[in-house]
C-alpha cells in the first residue's frame, strides 16, 4: 500500500471538508444562493488578506493570470517597471511585462538570496520615472520571504509616485502580511496555497492609489487592452456579488469552507504555526545532511540544498516511492534543491513525516545518517 | 423540501461520478500521475471534438477566455475581423475584438434569427480582406444553431484566406460539430456545458492551417501579446503533457470522467439524445402557451418566449421557488425569454420536469393550462 501525501508548496493537501464542498451539486453562478455564498467568500478573504470591508477580486485562472490582470489595470501602455527578481517568479514578472512591451528594469539577486530594500532604493534613485515596482514575496523557487514591507518604504521614499505590485502567491496565509499598514498596491495570491484549495482560482488586490491610478490611465485611454482579466471590469460586477465570466463554482464553494477554517485559527495563528513548522523541516533537513537554502526563509517552502554527491532529483524520487510528494528544484537549481513544504493542511506530524522521508531518502544515497536524526531535531525545533 | 435542479444552459447538472472524481486528493500537476490523466483527458477530448489524435488545448478560465486565447493566437495585431453576430455571445466577440484594437466588421441578424451561410458570402465579397470570421455555433442567448458548416464553406469561396473562429461553447457534446470536415479554423468551448463538468476550464482547437497562420504571425512579430493565455506556449508545453501554469487539477479529474461517460454512449447518440430532449422541451413549451424563439434551435437550448401579458422573470422565478433553476432571457430579450435546458446530466425525466414546471409556472401566471398539457407534449414528442 502506497499511501499519498502532498507536501510541496502548491497544490497542497485540502481539507477532506473542502473536497466535500466541492462535490456538492453546481450551483448556477447567476442565482440568489451562489450570490450569497461569493459576497461572504469575498468578504472571508479580505479578511483572511488583511484588508477587512475592502475588494479583493477572484479571477478564474492561475496566479499568473491574476498578477497578469492586476499589471494590465495599473501599469501604461509602454510604462517602466522595475522587476525585483531572484528566482523563477520574480523572473516570470520581468518576462511577462516585456512581453506587453513595457520597458523593464531589472534588479536581481542570486538564488537563495534576498533582494534588499536599500537597493531597491538605489535602483530607484537612479530610475525615478519607474511606474510600478514588481516583486514576490514569498520567491517560491528558492523558498526566500522578501521584506516587502520595508521594500514598499523604500518605493515610496525614492519613487513616491511607483506603485509596488507583490506576488503573493504562496505567502497568503503562510507569512505575516499587511497590504494596508505596509502601503502595498497590489497583492495577488491563488487558491492552492496557503487557502488549502486544489487550484484554478486567484485573487488579485488593489490599493485605493492603485484604482485611482488605474481609473486615470483608463480615463486617458493609456492602458493596455484586456478582455478576460480585465479587472475594471471584474470590479463593477463583483461589487454586485457576480462575475463577469462564468467562475469556477466548485472552487467557489470549496475557498468558502477553507477560509472559514482559517478565520477559526486566526490569521496571526495560522503565520505562527506555519513558521514554527517549516523551521522544524528545515532543521531536520539540516540534521540528515541538508543545507538551508534561502537566506530569509519564507514559510511556505523550506528550501534545502543537497550536499556534493547527491543528487537531490533522486531523494525527490526517493521521498516519491514513499508516496511523499514535495517539490524539486526548478531550472538550475534542480540537481541540487529539494522544496518540501507545510503550507497546505499540516500539522507537527507532517513535518515529523517529512524528517524521517528525509532521512530515509538521504540515507537510501548512500549518506550515514543516525537512525531518528531527522526527527529529534525537528521535534526539538517545535519544543523550542 | 425543496430539491433543487439545475435545467439552464451552463453551468449544467453534473453526474455524481464526476462530482465524486473532484473530491479525491488533489494531485501535484508536475507529478507523473497527473502526466498520465492529462495525456489521456487530452486524447478523450479530440474524440468528443471530432478531431481524434489533434490537439485540443485545456486553459484554466472561462469559455470567453479560451476565445480570447484563440483570437490571440490567430489574427494580427490591427488586422480585420468579421464578426457574425445575432445574440450576446456573438456581440461578446465583436467587443472582443474591438477592445484589442482589431478593425471589426459587423454582420448580424435579429435575436432568434440566424445568420445565413449566402449573407456571410456577401459580406467577405464587400470585405475580401478580413483576417478571421468570428461566430458562435449555438447562440446561447437565443437558442440558435448557426449552420457553421455551411458559413465555412462561404467562408472559403469569398475569403479564401480568412480563417473561421467559432465558439463551440454550448454546441460541444450537443450538436453534431465536425470541424475537420467542415474545415472550421478554431473551436472553442467550456466544461460546464455539454460535458458535464463544472465551470472553470476552457478548450481550444486550431486546425493546421490556423497553427501555420499563427506561426508565420508570430515570426514576423505581428501577433498581439499574450501571457496566461499565450496558445502557442501552452501547445509547446500540453505536447509534453504538463501546462504552463497551473491547471485546475480537479476539474481535470472530473473532465476525465465526463469524457469516459460520453465517448461511452458516443457522439452521435450524445447529439440525437440532446436534440431529441430539446425538442420535447420545446413541444412541452408550445402546448402551455409558450413560442419558440429560435428559428433553427440549437440542441442545447429551448429557447421559449411568453405570450403577451406573461412576464418571463416572473415564469423563471416561479419554477426557481419549485427548485428548478432555468436560464433567463439576456439583455433586451430578459422581458420575454426563458431558456430551459437538457444539455447537462439529463434524460427524458428530466425533460419530463421541466413540462411540468413550466405547466405549473404558466397556470400559476394565470393562463388556462389544461392539466397534463406540457407532459402531453413532450412524452409525445419523445415518442415521435
Amino acid at each position: 500500500m502506497l499511501k499519498p501525501r502532498l507536501l510541496a508548496p502548491g497544490p497542497v493537501e485540502v481539507p477532506p471538508a473542502v473536497l466535500e464542498s466541492m462535490a456538492r451539486p453546481v450551483v448556477h453562478h447567476r442565482s440568489g444562493p451562489f450570490k450569497e455564498l461569493f459576497v461572504r467568500v469575498r468578504a472571508r478573504l479580505a479578511e483572511v488578506a488583511m484588508v477587512p470591508g475592502e475588494e479583493v477580486l477572484v479571477v478564474t485562472g492561475s496566479g499568473t493570470a491574476g498578477f497578469e490582470a492586476a499589471l494590465l489595470a495599473s501599469v501604461p501602455a509602454g510604462g517602466r517597471v522595475l522587476s525585483l527578481h531572484a528566482g523563477k517568479f520574480g523572473e516570470r514578472w520581468a518576462s511577462m511585462a516585456r512581453r506587453f512591451g513595457l520597458d523593464v528594469v531589472e534588479l536581481d539577486a542570486p538564488w537563495g538570496r534576498a533582494i534588499e530594500p536599500s537597493r531597491v532604493r538605489d535602483a530607484l534613485r537612479r530610475h525615478p520615472e519607474v511606474d510600478a515596482v514588481t516583486t514576490t514575496h514569498s520567491e517560491t523557487s528558492t523558498g526566500v520571504l522578501h521584506d516587502v514591507e520595508g521594500i514598499a518604504s523604500a518605493v515610496r521614499e525614492a519613487a513616491p509616485d511607483a506603485l509596488l505590485l507583490v506576488d503573493a502567491v504562496t505567502s497568503l496565509a503562510a507569512a505575516e502580511l499587511r497590504p494596508g499598514a505596509w502601503g502595498l498596491d497590489a497583492v495577488i495570491s491563488g487558491s492552492q496555497k496557503g487557502l488549502m484549495v486544489p487550484p484554478g482560482l486567484a485573487f488579485a488586490y488593489l490599493s485605493e492609489r492603485a484604482w485611482a491610478r488605474s481609473d486615470a490611465l483608463a480615463a486617458a485611454g493609456r492602458l493596455l487592452p484586456s478582455y478576460y482579466l480585465d479587472l475594471r471590469g471584474e470590479r463593477a460586477r463583483q461589487a454586485q456579488g457576480q462575475t463577469a465570466t462564468t467562475p469556477a463554482v466548485s472552487l467557489v464553494a470549496g475557498l468558502d469552507v477553507a477560509l472559514g477554517m482559517l478565520l477559526q485559527e486566526g490569521n496571526e495563528a495560522v503565520w505562527a504555526r506555519r513558521a514554527r513548522l517549516n523551521e522544524a523541516v528545515l532543521a531536520a533537513g539540516e540534521a540528515v545532511g541538508l543545507a538551508r537554502y534561502a537566506e530569509r526563509p519564507s514559510p511556505a517552502v523550506a528550501a534545502l540544498r543537497t550536499p556534493d554527491g547527491v543528487d537531490a532529483p533522486a531523494v525527490v524520487a526517493s521521498m516519491a516511492s514513499a508516496g511523499i510528494r514535495v517539490g524539486s528544484g526548478q531550472d538550475a537549481a534542480k540537481p541540487h534543491l529539494l522544496r518540501p513544504s507545510v503550507l497546505g493542511y499540516a500539522d507537527r506530524f507532517d513535518a515529523l513525516t517529512l524528517a524521517a522521508a528525509m532521512e530515509d531518502a538521504l540515507r537510501e544515497a548512500g549518506r550515514d545518517v543516525p537512525f531518528g536524526a531527522g526527527p529529534a531535531a525537528a521535534l526539538r525545533s517545535l519544543a523550542a
